[in-house]
């Protein structure tokens, strides 16, 4: 179910969830096909559309196996009702072919929380992991960081923070390729005293547990788009207001970039001669070329792409979910957490915890 | 000490405490003095320096009084240890002014957490008010909002959330000058079940509330910016998270946007030619253009600037307080308080309060 997989990874697709639909879905597997020679397939979905959609892409044909479903999770569905539909549905089907052992990852574009409250609930939580966290990747103006947990969890304590830190620090390890990442606990100052106390104390074990990063404290909200830090650590509730935050901030920002170029000629003329050294600004902050949040800390790897991903989007997010089993991510969180049990349950005080 | 002044309004100023230095802060003072024919000024700090700098502005001059201190707030002191030398510095010297009567407000761009446990310490909250809040107003895609608590509260439970929509809706109707502002509750999701029971009994409470403001229940970080909301309410960890990410995001784009000019010469051909377009985008997002934030809920009013604000941003900072000051927010906020306080006492469980 985890571990280096002996035979070549696969991966299941969960291809009617997103809202690009099934032809963006197919579309990236292929160009998943074409990046990783070594990769296979379960597509999940309406058999009669993928089938039409996959005679476009022999390629991919030749390594994909589609299994019918009928159901589909709507982007509006409230979890509980999703979770009822779990072996209908084509998220439902894909998570549980992971739990079967027939893949090694899924991968869905649909509603987060319905892929989140069905991969909890057939996965189950890794031991030693007390709650899974979403954790995606972001821009920065050196490159990218990570940043957990995104929104699975409104309220945290400081075991829960210890466990995302050790869990971000090895995502950090395989998509950003870093030896001993810098990791730090979102907070509202630097200094020691800042902070809930569950903060605190969560910053008490990772400064005394010996992990193979860089602990560096306390970072407020500006270091999240600096690039001084690989791994932003909060919990869920902080964590998804910040992701939102950047998100509009980005898009206020570039919107206001957009009405100044066309408030004039000036501004249009400029526009158009710098044109393509502005592409390197749209491509950096391009939602597709950072797609693929991972659900960290359950028996199996599951990868949610954004909702509205196109085909190369959708494909990037699959590159996440290909490098996470060939890296073992969840075995390197195991053996990470084998060093910081033994501080947690030496530092923390029953009320911390 | 509160209520409309029927004398000319009086600014008790903290010439001392800013990076910027008193040259900037008395300048400020003059910009103001200009802006506001009827207001006058009490400068804070050290007598021969402040003294020098007026010479320089006989318009000023006539209208500000020095008052000697020898000390000054550092921007690294803990709140503990300034609160101990209120009496002695520009700082604690400008809010006493405030608490005497002396002045209808005070203005400071030093150290934020001294200057909020010195106004707290001497001013104490209004009747009706449990903790005060800092608000600050942002721009928009549209204009400007503002968000509260910026920092002052670590946690909140629901009547303090609903105190500051409050206090946020009356900023909100001075500074932006809207008669029924729309205010809604900073949440990871839009739906009623989101969040934590604090946000969910505080929106109960402003639903049933007749206040004069529209309330939109929930909003996600990603409407911070957007300007569909006229007045953000949240804690005081999520809302610093959220201001700080919001500005490290603005860096981020514009720091993208600064390499991409840089990058080729057609960029920087293009950046020449749209460089005047391009200067609304930077009076949009300059920090100095939207300074002054406010300790809202003491019995007086205090404004915090930048502390890195030149003289442009603080005589800003000086016009919000005279804003303040002239639409007697505090009288506003005390009305209002009745309005809420009945719906606070029967819609609230004890638990949930």
């Amino acid at each position: 179910m985890t571990g280096t997989p002996n035979r070549d990874p696969v991966i299941a697709l969960d291809v009617m969830s997103g809202e690009a639909g099934a032809a963006e879905a197919v579309a990236a597997a292929d160009i998943a096909a074409e990046r990783y020679p070594r990769l296979s397939f379960l597509l999940f979905g309406h058999q009669p559309v993928i089938a039409a959609e996959l005679e476009r892409w022999p390629r991919l044909s030749a390594r994909a196996e589609v299994i019918h479903s009928d159901d589909v999770v709507a982007m509006g569905d409230k979890p509980s009702q999703a979770l009822r539909r779990a072996r209908t549905t084509s998220m439902g089907m894909a998570i549980d072919a992971v739990k079967q052992g027939k893949a090694n990852a899924a991968v869905s574009a649909g509603n987060t929380g319905a892929l989140m409250a069905m991969s909890l609930f057939s996965l189950r939580t890794m031991p030693g992991i007390d709650r899974p966290a979403l954790a995606a990747v972001l821009p920065t103006l050196k490159s990218e960081s990570v940043m957990l947990d995104l929104g699975a969890n409104t309220e945290c304590d400081a075991t829960n923070l210890v466990q995302f830190a050790v869990m971000g620090a090895a995502f950090a390890r395989t998509v950003l390729g870093l030896e001993r990442p810098k990791v730090a606990l979102l907070n509202i100052g630097e200094e020691e005293l800042k902070g809930t106390g569950e903060i605190r104390a969560a910053a008490t074990v990772l400064k005394g547990a010996r992990l193979p990063m860089q602990f560096l404290g306390f970072v407020e909200g500006d270091k999240i788009g600096s690039g001084d830090v690989d791994v932003v650590v909060t919990d869920g509730f902080s964590g998804n207001i910040a992701l939102k935050t950047a998100e509009g901030t980005s898009r206020l920002v570039t919107g206001l970039l957009g009405n100044a170029f066309r408030s004039s000629i000036w501004g249009k003329l400029g526009y158009f001669i710098a044109r393509g050294a502005l592409e390197s600004l749209r491509a950096h902050l391009d939602p597709n070329a950072h797609n693929g949040a991972v659900f960290l800390g359950l028996n199996g790897i599951v990868v949610k792409s954004h909702g509205s991903a196109n085909a190369r989007g959708l494909a990037n997010a699959i590159g996440v979910a290909h490098d996470l089993i060939t890296d073992d991510v969840s075995r390197r969180i195991r053996d990470d957490l084998a060093g910081v049990n033994m501080a947690l349950a030496t530092t923390l005080e029953p009320d911390a915890a």
